[in-house]
């Protein structure tokens, strides 16, 4: 069998041992509803608390700022669609940038639809949101900002703590996209001036299908899922007990052990990318060089396809992603990269490599070794390289 | 350690250990991303593809009709509000029942709210709606009739074929909220025709945070969550692997077991509804008498409250529910039990106790005990006695 290296942390986790043994009771022994109130339900309540807080530690809210949904899309979502709806009163008009995740981008495109104004601010080459802009764009009607902390392809972490300051300001409502950021750097929306905030557990080595939504006490939105008294009323739906009880330990956990991690994984990327830009002629890193965060790097390598360098590693055992999340076929650039203003034919060739708490530098190694070759491969059979070559001359 | 007795398995039952089995390697093994297209995303994707050919299979369906949700709560809320959406160029005018669950009643309020029109069927005492009026209120600018398989109070079956009938030759879609449904009867969206059904997953023995949207091929739907291109570009959101291959089980052994298990319930049902009318005075005994599901009891104890019997019997270690899905500590009747027509002073003496796979005859028998103890109890405390009994004299 191959070597199996799994560099695409950034997509999904697995999830973490002691994550798992917390919630394995809850399938079969504490699976009361938390909505019931006889014993089985107030366990069960007992432990979605619990998780709760945990969570709410993790970022410095409070308990009853946090709002279990889904996932952070749904979180994304929700707080796009339900701020903008419930403050219409005051305007039609939302902020964001132009390299949101899908999620954050399909909101605002269904809220376009409805009759909403949104501005998508530009981005410089690195990917940072530029501040000025950000204050030049907000107007009476404008209700809601909403700006990722990290981007999941580049990893460039915004300038958070004065887009909340500029927010508060300016009497706009501040949401941030955090999926990535969770688990890579320290949240506290308080510090930040955060009012609502999306994240998620499997990108912390915990479940999928849950996430949570920040809402700061006193910021009013509306419902996207109707239904029972579940979260306070705002998000009906059975609890997912085991998954909440996940999420609040990976949460826990990942907070305990950020400092480590992110030295590892500053050590892990370093080395990378000495290899990377030593082995390999033609290649961009892309992103901010410091302001961004350590399990990503994004590398375009010229002349050559993403998507059959993702396939040739894959042979080799390999998993990373192409630079753009769209997966499904598609062969559209980056919408991150096209931003930053990487050339179409640069960001084709474009790769995310994501480290996680299970990677080594032997797979690190193992990886720029097939890298070189597959690299190597592809640019003599590349139609592109030919020319490039003709070119030199 | 008191006997513990589970009879509330209509608000959530336990994960089946063949479910769980089989949900076990997707949280550490194949943990992969199925949006991503590697090794490890590709494992994932498969599993997913079997859990939704599982799915598809129980109720009669092509696998590409079936789209994954968080639980039975999103897929209510999303038929009907993404249906009504979709089709408000040929009018906004909506029909459901009386007695629907929170989700739907929830997501129609929220359309009303937007300035659609909703008729809220009436029911008979037994808790059916009557075809007569539902093909009377049918309006040519009527899209959308939602209307429940089996009511989760006290298990009314409803007419479900000849509401579809009835739909269909008005040119009307159909959605049901068949959660308590699934499990409990045959269903077959073909038969039935049926445009939109909803399923929920930890109702039959799946794990919690997974359900369903069937949606028939052509049936127009907007969006309720936006994102990436997951479940045919409708629902985005990472896809929960574990719990999607978890409710893929438990679909398919609901259906392998079903005659077995209603012949189980059926005979607990009548065992528990001889011994509770034998020895109780006062009782009545709430739904359909024939067109009923077998797992479901709902008994109106006169002259105390629901919530009083619900507490002692929970001290006693039997966990059943209030007729009211309402368990935050509002006293409000049923809206299930008012639309039926029972006086507002017995519906709050209303306890629901469904059965479950692990219920066996000397939990009944120890349920009965306790509930003749209980019962006499409260009487002797209640002032309402003691004024019923005046008016014997």
């Amino acid at each position: 069998m191959n070597k199996k290296v799994y560099l695409d942390n950034a997509a999904t986790t697995y999830v973490a041992t002691e994550v798992l043994n917390e919630m394995m009771p809850c399938f079969n022994v504490f699976f009361g509803n938390p909505n019931s109130i006889h014993a089985f339900g107030r366990e069960a309540q007992g432990l979605v608390d619990r998780a709760r807080d945990r969570i709410a530690k993790a970022i410095g809210a409070k308990s009853n700022e946090v709002y279990f949904t889904s996932g952070g899309t749904e979180a994304d979502n929700w707080a796009i669609k339900g701020i903008a709806h419930a403050y219409i009163n005051k305007g039609r008009h939302i902020i964001t940038s132009q390299i949101e995740h899908p999620a954050v981008l399909g909101a605002c495109k269904a809220l376009e639809k409805e009759g909403f104004e949104v501005t998508y601010l530009p981005v410089d080459k690195h990917g940072l949101v530029d501040l000025a802009e950000l204050i030049h764009q907000i107007r009476s009607d404008t209700t809601l900002v909403s700006i990722m902390a990290v981007n999941n392809e580049v990893g460039t972490i915004q300038n958070i703590k004065a887009i909340g300051k500029i927010c508060k300001e300016n009497d706009v409502i501040f949401h941030t996209d955090a999926v990535q950021a969770f688990g890579a750097l320290k949240l506290n929306v308080i510090d930040m001036e955060i009012d609502a905030m999306s994240i998620s557990s499997h990108k912390i080595y915990g479940p999928k299908g849950v996430g949570a939504l920040y809402l700061r006490n006193g910021i009013r939105i509306e419902n996207l899922i109707d239904g029972g008294h579940q979260e306070r009323n705002k998000r009906g739906g059975t609890t997912n007990v085991p998954s909440v009880v996940g999420f609040g330990k990976a949460a826990e956990v990942t907070v305990r052990d950020l400092a480590v991690y992110n030295q590892k994984m500053k050590s892990l990327r370093e080395y990378f990318v000495k290899q990377v830009t030593e082995k390999i002629p033609y290649v961009i890193v892309n992103g901010h060089p410091h302001q961004k965060v350590n399990n990503i790097v994004n590398i375009s390598f010229e002349l050559i396809e993403g998507e059959s360098i993702l396939l040739l590693l894959d042979f080799e055992g390999i998993a990373v992603s192409t630079g753009s999340a769209c997966t499904s076929g598609s062969l559209e650039p980056s919408h991150v990269l096209k931003a930053m203003g990487v050339e179409d034919e640069t960001s084709q060739g474009s790769i995310r490599f994501s480290f996680g708490r299970s990677t080594t530098k032997a797979d690190i190694d193992y990886t720029v070794e097939k890298l070189v070759e597959v690299v190597d491969r592809l640019r003599k059979m590349s139609p592109q390289t030919k020319s490039a070559k003709k070119g030199d001359k």
